[in-house]
């Protein structure tokens, strides 16, 4: 029997993160603790080593990664030289990451150390890498990152050559720490597969990559955007969603596989949300967001908000345009993808499932002379 | 319940090709007769629109494939100027085909006919890639496609500049077609699950060459010749066997997922190498083989010889380096990759699996400042 897109079937043992009840822990912590007070290198730290680092452990991580986010030159030549503004970014950033390893000469190693050694730069890169492109194809000077900053501050930083505030760094942290990991998601069960066969890390990778792409899962946050620029203001919210309903179209960032309540990241980008759209003073973007959440909770039952809803006004409101919504959950969720690929190779086992056959029975052959 | 590796596992329908009782069928039609009387471009077409081609069908086809085989320069250049003798050629061909988007306006399209007209467009490209790469890491120019050539003469002709004999274009047609589809294996399972995000055709295609890379996988065929190479002498093969199965470790080219009594496209690709070896005059690689297979038979049951263990001593014959072996095979399972990239659009739903948590229990949560 085919149980259409494996809902519910178990593929995998895991000991990253958990869902259990609508509750989220990475590695047995509670996500909320971990989104109020932890630092995004802290999780990083968390997810590749099943455990919080103390003090020093976490000065080395922010120094091997601020070691490790340089983006070989051969790369940026080449970006320069192509017209960036129409290529989609996330072709960009899991093309730039299969790149990467042409520039690792451990890059197909399966050896621990070379693996953990892999993820640090990998996850350093990636980085960079969305932040340059942004300059890039702007017209503008790539920044080097700076080693004194944090990895959230860094990309903020590099992005737009300035130092974040206190709480553009907040939010910022705070998205990436939401979005680090999420168990067997779709973009994390395609890098599985992937180095089930034993292949390396940068296919693993480049495979996670392309599957967050799509607007069902990571891509969904940029469309979210694009849906309330739709709209426009808060007075079109009600037809315009009413009108989607009725053609049964699919609202961005609602619903989910496996929450059924609801997802317990949206509360914490709700409210950064609307701390950041206070600040800003443009309000409208929350306003309209809480309308269209209620009049979902209204119209439809077991559709709330997922972490791609509120995502998206919180990165619109740190002045970061939309299309650089998905590069940035793949920076975040890069640590678990890594996460998730180092525990696939320490107990390893081909992912081949069947297919149940439903073409034609046996044909027979025609040669081609005779065929019509 | 975990089911390690999915092992038995229908993850999906799918009309396209099927294995029942160790019979492998393309649409129906029995492997044996397609590898005897049709051309890769037949196949290709087969697999495409779920029916042979008749004469005209397939000229045309042939036609779209020639016209669409160039790479865009600016590739050319990138690739020229990188050390491509130090880099795996599996991450060539994956960063390659992720590059190609770049340079398709109708890159995410997931439009019927757009979608055909990119399967047209990565199925030409990947063969030429495979061949610039192989001249241009030895210092030579690239050759262009000839139009006037079939799908396989022309890859071989651009590999070496060379028109291919009969019998090198036979086998090399043959291992195309006997290549080309495979229900779901793992790199073809990865592309589903990596579109059913519905997420682009390059993304697709990158996450399921990353996949083929491995050697539990495509991988594979290239350390079968590895071995034989290590192996050296008949003599030698004894010995050399039962040192890797007492120690345990896999002999490459053996052992299958879903077959059990024996992969049926071995025959066709035994043969085949025992015909070049003979031409060529190096009919030790084919005893060699020969002797590896029986002396697993005798020693280990249910470990038959599977599609890649004489393919490697095929493309060996042929003149191909070992290392071009798994990109070769992704040429052909490009055709079924692609096919089943349409088929998981035509009928999509988010394919999210769930993990058995088994990590620790819930944590309490300690401040940076009071960790050990
Ligand atoms: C996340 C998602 C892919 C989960 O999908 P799933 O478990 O495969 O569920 P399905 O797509 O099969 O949806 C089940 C039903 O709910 C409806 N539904 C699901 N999400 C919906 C949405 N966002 N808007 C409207 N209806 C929705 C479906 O249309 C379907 O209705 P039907 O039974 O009448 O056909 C899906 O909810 C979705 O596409 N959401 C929008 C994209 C998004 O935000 N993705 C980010 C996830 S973090
Ligand atoms: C193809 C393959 C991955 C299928 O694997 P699978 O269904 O997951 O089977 P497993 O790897 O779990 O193997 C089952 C048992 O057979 C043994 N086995 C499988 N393939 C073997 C091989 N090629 N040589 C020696 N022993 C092998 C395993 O060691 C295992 O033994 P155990 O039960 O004593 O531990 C596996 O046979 C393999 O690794 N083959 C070699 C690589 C190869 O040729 N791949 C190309 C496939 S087209």
């Amino acid at each position: 029997m085919v149980v259409k897109g494996l809902e519910g079937v178990v593929a995998t043992q895991s000991s990253i993160s958990s869902i259990i009840d609508d509750t989220l822990t990475y590695v047995g912590y509670g996500i909320d603790e971990l989104a109020q007070f932890c630092s995004f290198e802290e999780v990083v730290y968390l997810l590749w080593h099943q455990r919080l680092p103390n003090k020093q452990e976490l000065e080395e991580i922010r120094k091997e990664l601020a070691l490790n986010a340089s983006i070989p030159s051969n790369i940026i030549h080449y970006l320069k030289g192509i017209p960036l503004n129409k290529i989609n970014p996330m072709a960009v950033v899991r093309t730039g990451v299969s790149l990467f390893s042409f520039y690792d000469k451990d890059a197909d190693s399966l050896d621990k150390e070379a693996l953990y050694v892999k993820s640090l730069k990998v996850q350093a890169k990636i980085s960079t890498l969305v932040a340059m492109f942004s300059r890039l194809r702007k017209g503008l000077d790539p920044i080097a990152p700076r080693k004194d900053l944090g990895f959230a501050a860094n990309f903020l930083y590099m992005l737009n050559g300035r130092v974040p505030n206190e709480i553009e760094e907040e939010a910022f942290n705070k998205a990436l720490v939401l979005h680090a990991d999420h168990e067997l998601n779709a973009s994390t069960f395609t890098a599985r597969v992937c180095v089930g066969t034993l292949s390396d890390v940068y296919s693993g990778m480049t495979a996670a990559i392309g599957a967050l792409k799509g607007p069902l899962h990571g891509g969904a946050n940029e469309n979210v955007m694009k849906m309330l620029m739709e709209i426009g203001e808060l007075d079109n919210v009600e037809s315009y969603i009413l009108e989607k309903l009725e053609k049964k179209e699919k609202i961005m960032g609602f619903g989910h596989r496996v929450y059924q309540q609801g997802d317990p990241r949206t509360k914490h980008l709700k409210d950064m949300s609307r701390r950041l759209c206070d600040i800003t003073g443009n309000q409208k973007w929350y306003e309209m967001s809480v309308k269209v959440e209620e009049l979902l909770a209204e119209k439809k039952k077991n559709l709330p908000p997922n972490v791609d809803f509120y995502s998206a006004t919180v990165y619109h409101s740190l002045g970061i345009d939309s299309d650089l919504f998905t590069p940035i959950f793949a920076v975040a969720r890069t640590s678990g993808w890594l996460a998730h690929i180092m525990e696939q190779y320490e107990n390893n086992r081909l992912i081949r499932p069947r297919a149940d056959y439903t073409g034609p029975d046996k044909q027979v052959y025609v040669p081609l002379e005779q065929r019509d």
